[in-house]
């Protein structure tokens, strides 16, 4: 295994070549203009595929995007590891605040900056060329499958049909995936809790055409106001979410966890000063760390109505719009909480308007034991690489598949991402460390290594 | 003047020809992109003014958009009408929803469809027809100016300076405006009183860049979410503005003038049905009417932020918008009321984000007395060619510059409109009635001729 550091030397560059080309492609799945991208990202990680040297690979039709598909069965007698990962990406916007543009691919201070580089593609794209260097070098302990999809960062809503459809297709023992992030490159870290998303779009329809506010102001309600209204009351003064029965279910993190989870290096005045922000902002009673990751949180993503041109326009608005999401932990399940919002917020609303509540995709929470064989094996993958042991860590992002896949494959995941929160995924100037990248492929065939012999000695 | 009738039936598709011309340039002032269509239509008022026998006729230039300017004076002791009126439009979004395009006149249902078909060109092309016929038939019984501006949608901030520096150009006995409505075709009625204005956009900043919500949601503030509290803040639960001394110096209406205002024919149910809402919403206390009218108003008139293009992204957005006017009563000063906005609402920020207020632009209220010349002139023209007294109203809107033209000039305004509430200004398919259009014409006339009667007799 000592030849995997000169493999990514000699290789480096090649990597950053074939990577540059991936992101290259805008496979922004939101938007319906990029659908050919899309078509284009397959092929492009199906043609990866093929050339490190998998045996199958299919692009598999979806009602929506395709997932790419590749498998090496070596023996079936051993352990199986199914790679998941996504190759679309969020959309761009807004574009004038990239310094480079999100889809030509740059490097500067040791990072690629691009839509992408971090979530998912860079990512990905370490799994590829780590199984490239354990093909070409015969030291594949395992089977491995690979399972890529392109919906992912708008809900994955064709992969459980998928996924329920092709049981057998994507049996194994392990679910490895590199989506999320470590604390710092010198801190690494795995992931082993995921919130679950509950994603709604809400619409206020008052008058049924826009007015002029100075004939109609303050007799009709205003849609944008009364929606300012009702979001507004979905928090409490305590930052508490005022949907009934929301927090029924929160699974309850005792003192002793807490105190462990509070143990991860954290800097609050790091954070403020990352963020240019004055204080920290949240639930009554926790940390910055804790509502992050192990408490629920209600988020307006987006929110549009009137007149939103240059200038000024005394327009009183037919309707107002919102994109509201909510981060959920384990035991809250997404599709009643959708209900609880749906219900609450309907009611929210004064006679003047009407409300319509969208459900747009949801998923659940997910819980890694960390003495698991899974756990074991990438932190000891971990600690040879960075050459320090990795702290457990609960993340505050949604992979709603990952409970997916416990539920209909009975399989567990491994969220081993190498990532950094600064990497601005989601944002403009996303980007991802060079460290990082190869880092990842270098850490991988350790992983395959452990998990192997790990699973012998059970 | 029997001879008017049959003048406005002889001419009338030439009229509609050439106001069909004045509608097909879209002279939108508060977008850049039309800079060229505002310097063409401003020539086309131009021409008309030559056209009709104005014997002085400018284009004078301001640090916006030009007026035009036309006079015809007959003998400089007789009594002076000043025409005001303004030849921009307000934009035409959303676009989707105009049955026929906004800048390609069409009648339907003898309305002529098109922005600014009402608001305000076709109201003064009315003016200038009339003048056109009392020219031609050697009638006009005093002398006229016409003022005809290009910034009245976007606050008139160049006006302000140019009447200052033309006060002898400017100087008249009465002004003479038509951009505002009656109550209905067989119920006249003249606006004896305009709501001031106070416009502000606010941009609240939390992180200094867009965040994933998954990592960030919950522990930093959503500048989103805290824009719709600072917002739901501004009315307490009785639609109340909460902004301290907001009402100090509101005009208190006396019971008996609120009882004459409420005599004015108005139909909730028809009213309500119109707008298609369940139903009406304002300050406690008082009715629709004088809420749309005697009180002051806030609403908010466009609000931005975050994703709102298709599908979902779940983006903690670094910044949000929103532009949010308040209508004004007699008293209350729109400069010192921008300024109580803006350090209340400065102070409604949490120290996660921080606040700008950017004032748009004001305009003061305006009363004219019921027992003034100007108003006795024009209640006994529309009598004459309505057949029935109009009613007094007062209306909601503001035409900021009737306040200014007092103080500088001073000089009443007369707002003889003929628009209907219905008429959708401002709103997708705004259209105007050919019945309206051609009754301004007919009044004009008789308002000279009694003005020019009751001013001698005065």
């Amino acid at each position: 295994m000592q030849n995997i550091q000169s493999y990514i030397s000699e290789n480096k560059n090649r990597f950053l070549d074939e990577l540059f080309q991936l992101l290259r492609i805008p496979s922004i799945s939101a938007d319906p203009a990029y659908k050919e991208n899309m078509a284009q990202m397959a092929e492009a990680i199906k043609n990866q595929c093929t050339q490190i040297g998998m045996d199958t690979v299919e692009i598999c039709p979806t009602a929506g995007f395709p997932v790419v598909f590749a498998q090496k069965i070596i023996d079936p007698k051993l352990p199986t590891i199914l790679v998941y990962g996504h190759y679309d990406v969020q959309p761009a916007t807004p574009l004038d605040l990239w310094i480079t543009p999100p889809f030509e691919p740059t490097l500067r201070d040791e990072k690629i900056y691009a839509r992408g580089s971090c979530d998912d593609k860079g990512q990905v794209f370490m799994h590829l060329k780590a199984l490239e260097y354990m093909i070409s070098s015969h030291s594949l302990p395992c089977n491995v499958k690979v399972l890529i999809e392109g919906e992912e960062e708008v809900g994955s809503d064709n992969l459980p049909i998928f996924v329920k459809n092709n049981t057998k297709k994507l049996s194994a023992d392990i679910i490895l995936i590199s989506d999320t992030a470590i604390i710092a490159n010198d801190i690494p870290s795995i992931d082993c809790g995921l919130r679950g998303l509950s994603y709604v779009e809400v619409e206020v329809t008052g008058p049924s055409r826009d007015l002029h506010s100075g004939v109609y102001g303050g007799a009709v309600a205003n849609p944008i106001n009364i929606l300012c209204d009702m979001i507004s009351k979905l928090h409490d003064k305590n930052r508490k979410i005022t949907i009934p029965h929301f927090y029924d279910e929160v699974e309850l993190v005792s003192i002793s966890e807490r105190k462990l989870l509070s143990e991860a290096p954290f800097d609050i005045e790091n954070y403020k000063n990352d963020l240019s922000i004055q204080d920290v902002m949240g639930e009554t009673g926790y940390s910055t760390t804790e509502r992050a990751s192990i408490r629920p949180t209600l988020d307006v993503n987006g929110i549009w109505g009137g007149y939103i041109g240059q200038g000024a326009k005394t327009v009183l608005p037919s309707q107002a719009f919102a994109k509201i999401s909510m981060r959920l932990v384990p035991n809250q399940d997404s599709g009643t909480i959708t209900k609880l919002f749906q219900s609450y917020f309907e009611n929210l609303a004064p006679a003047g308007v009407s409300v319509k509540v969208k459900p747009h995709h949801g998923g659940e929470a997910y819980v890694l034991p960390i003495d698991s064989i899974g756990y074991l094996a990438a932190e000891k993958a971990m600690e040879i690489t960075f050459g320090k042991k990795p702290v457990p860590t609960r993340g505050g992002g949604s992979i709603p598949i990952v409970a997916l896949f416990e539920k209909e494959l009975k399989i567990k995941s491994i969220l081993l991402g190498f990532g950094l929160d600064t990497d601005a995924i989601h944002s403009p100037n996303e980007h991802y460390g060079i460290f990082n990248l190869l880092k990842g492929i270098e850490t991988i065939p350790y992983f395959y290594k452990n998990f192997v012999e790990m699973s012998n000695n059970k």
